[in-house]
């Protein structure tokens, strides 16, 4: 009976997904030639302001989603980092069954009047003024330990999620870590022993821990000016909606890494390429036998007392989109950035070994970095897909696209988790009053 | 820029979607010519036994979604059950943030070996034979208030979630009851003049009442075999999918809703229609100024203990489908059931006034109902979208499609939860192993 139901044909369909699937790849930028100015400032773009999907119907003009609108575009986007999972299909990473851990707080009313000079500007700026000025949707600041500063607007309050874009491969990454600390994993091992299917692809001969790092040699343009760029052939590839009839490319991605070619040498340079971290969670997946959300849950989400389940969304063969498809709750982050500091440890268990946190903190290879020329993040480096500041706070970070961040300082004993939908995604455009934001918390919380 | 990103334009697309909603409607019906011997049986048809969707990345035969799987068809069901985020837009049924509620616990090894005889049978089958007979997922007896029988199978298991089904509509309706019971809405007043965007429909001079007990005169079909047939229509109005650019009909629940026709006179007989429970979701979303989903975690699921969140799918507006679409833990079902038996008492807090539960428990026109002719089901009742058996144990349940209850016994003070993925998608076939068997197990509890 049902199995009888006839197929549905569509002569034509605007795929929204595939936009949005574009935009959770789109990545960390050098420069940006877009201001912030350009767009509405943070109140006007509030989605609640807006009235964005709010009534039953919400009014058509109203509405994120269909008919054919483009749920990513800015301010639509405001409050579609929020409902990611009501747009597109995902995966869950369980919390388990058991009670959340709460924070213990120490809320330090003196860090909204903090201030510090924006890179390139010569006025100050204060705390308070930096969260509307990088549209922050939530600020989660801990200090020894507990919560001194917790902050929520826009789309997002404390039992809400946001899209952590591609802080995921933070995350994809941290796991990669554990299972080479575990000896489970080879960071030697060409890429080819561990996924055969990948031989014949730019990964083939590329090490595990190239790939990690992200000094991989790949072909792969994420030039979204360019039709012909292998992002769109990545995105129809990812797309977790049916493949159109006639449609002949690689399905999931799985098949579409196969098919990326080799450019340059691998281990010469960085390149910050979203594929990396989806080869990672191939590699993952296959050494464990999980999926990465699956692997996630069982190693740190449902150990470490989140109060939320994470999610990830997935390509059409359900594979978790390991570079980009984390939405998670702001506190949950939080202990993210807890066990990081930690190094491991978090309400009084050991989830991995020290080492994971030690290798991460202590950063990549700077001079590969610097090939790639990011002028907010000078003398830094990438390391298991995290970006490692080498100042002298030993300050390090998950980094992502519209101003996501996990900011680790193990010097003032700080992990600071920001959601934010900035209309620019490009962080070269939000870090100059962001970073220096952060080191001056780092500053004053240092002399509390 | 991404602003920029040229829409995709697929010409032929098959549409999953189209037939996963169109299952989760088909509604419980009278007789069934298809036999569940016409199947591989229960150990046969085990998604883990059949290996779908395992390896990274599964293997194509493997594959229940792309490319071009109906994901609704058994055996894929068998694991689609537990998996329907996965597969489309969904939207959360907060627990909120606090601790879970665990159950206390007496299990009783004396159930399995329990006898009946199926309706129509003539041959004594156990409880244990009828859990495979049932194709069941997952099974929670509580007597007295503690768990006293708990089984996973396929692809359920304790932190697992299944499809609920038309289990959803109980819920829609409890919520109803609730708002009724609490003079913020009345049941005698015409749906016009609470949603007026319904005046011209065959809803509009229905009365809240009739469209809680599904006594509406509707021209509706959802004869799946005719494809001219209303289901289709709102089918494709409900699906979540980008609808093609030529799409001239409805978009979402409530414009469907809008054009349905009246066909006889309200009041007069009992038609089990899903859109009916669309409509109280429209009613019960314009009173309180909440979604189905946050209306549901701020009266319920927020305030019972649940262990898990739940979900509901959407529509491509957001609209949760009120009619079908919810997604849940076995034993957060449970609560639902405790709460119905404890009349709105649960842990020691009072969710909602016992006049709901009694309301429900006793039952609604037998007449109108009669005239359905439901063989399994004869001189039941339905009220504010529960089943109500009228046997002399009191019990009443929420039902859905291929298997699925909540049954409440007041006199056995039994609460009995299945979750199942019966091959034939009609409660015509999988009752007479069922209702007896639940049957025989509130008898031996009352004996306790």
């Amino acid at each position: 009976m049902k199995q009888g139901v006839a197929s549905v044909k569509f002569e034509a369909l605007k795929v929204l997904q595939i936009n949005a699937m574009a935009a959770l790849v789109l990545t960390a930028m050098t420069n940006g030639s877009i201001a912030a100015g350009d767009f509405p400032d943070a109140a006007a773009s509030d989605p609640n302001t807006l009235g964005l999907m709010q009534g039953f119907p919400p009014p058509t003009e109203k509405r994120v989603m269909q008919p054919d609108s483009n749920f990513f575009s800015f301010p639509k986007l405001r409050w579609t980092v929020c409902h990611i999972r009501e747009l597109m299909p995902t995966k869950q990473v369980s919390r388990g069954l058991g009670a959340p851990v709460a924070f213990d707080y120490a809320l330090d009313d003196g860090i909204d009047a903090i201030t510090f000079t924006p890179i390139g500007g010569n006025k100050p700026m204060t705390w308070k003024e930096s969260l509307a000025a990088n549209y922050t949707d939530g600020m989660l600041i801990m200090h020894k330990g507990k919560v001194v500063y917790e902050y929520y607007t826009g789309c997002l309050n404390e039992a809400g999620k946001h899209g952590a874009m591609s802080m995921t491969k933070s995350m994809t990454g941290l796991l990669t870590e554990i299972l080479v600390a575990e000896g489970k994993l080879d960071e030697k091992a060409p890429v080819s022993s561990i996924v055969p299917e990948l031989k014949d692809s730019a990964f083939g001969d590329a090490t595990v821990r190239q790939v990690m790092d992200m000094t991989t040699g790949l072909a792969y343009s994420e030039d979204y000016a360019d039709p012909k760029a292998d992002i769109w052939v990545y995105s129809a590839a990812a797309n977790p909606l049916p493949k159109p009839a006639d449609y002949k490319g690689p399905v999931g991605y799985y098949e579409y890494l196969q098919t990326v070619k080799k450019e340059g040498e691998h281990g010469d340079a960085f390149g910050y390429k979203t594929i990396n971290s989806d080869a990672l969670g191939w590699i993952i997946s296959r050494v464990s036998g999980k999926s990465v959300t699956d692997l996630f849950s069982e190693r740190i989400w449902s150990r470490m007392g989140a109060e939320q389940d994470g999610y990830f969304t997935v390509d059409g063969i359900g594979t978790p989109f390991a570079g980009g498809g984390l939405s998670a709750g702001l506190r949950d982050l939080g202990r993210i950035g807890q066990l990081m500091l930690n190094k491991g440890e978090i309400n009084g268990e050991r989830l991995f070994p020290a080492e994971v946190a030690d290798n991460i903190a202590g950063g990549g290879d700077k001079a590969a970095f610097g090939k790639a020329g990011y002028k907010t993040l000078p003398g830094g480096s990438y390391r298991g897909m995290w970006w490692v500041f080498h100042n002298d706070h030993g300050a390090y970070a998950a980094r992502g696209v519209h101003g996501q961040t996990i900011y680790v300082d193990p010097k003032a004993d700080m992990v600071l988790v920001r959601f934010s939908s900035h209309p620019v995604a490009k962080n070269g455009v939000i870090d100059p009053t962001s970073l220096p934001a952060y080191e001056a918390v780092a500053e004053y919380l240092l002399g509390k």
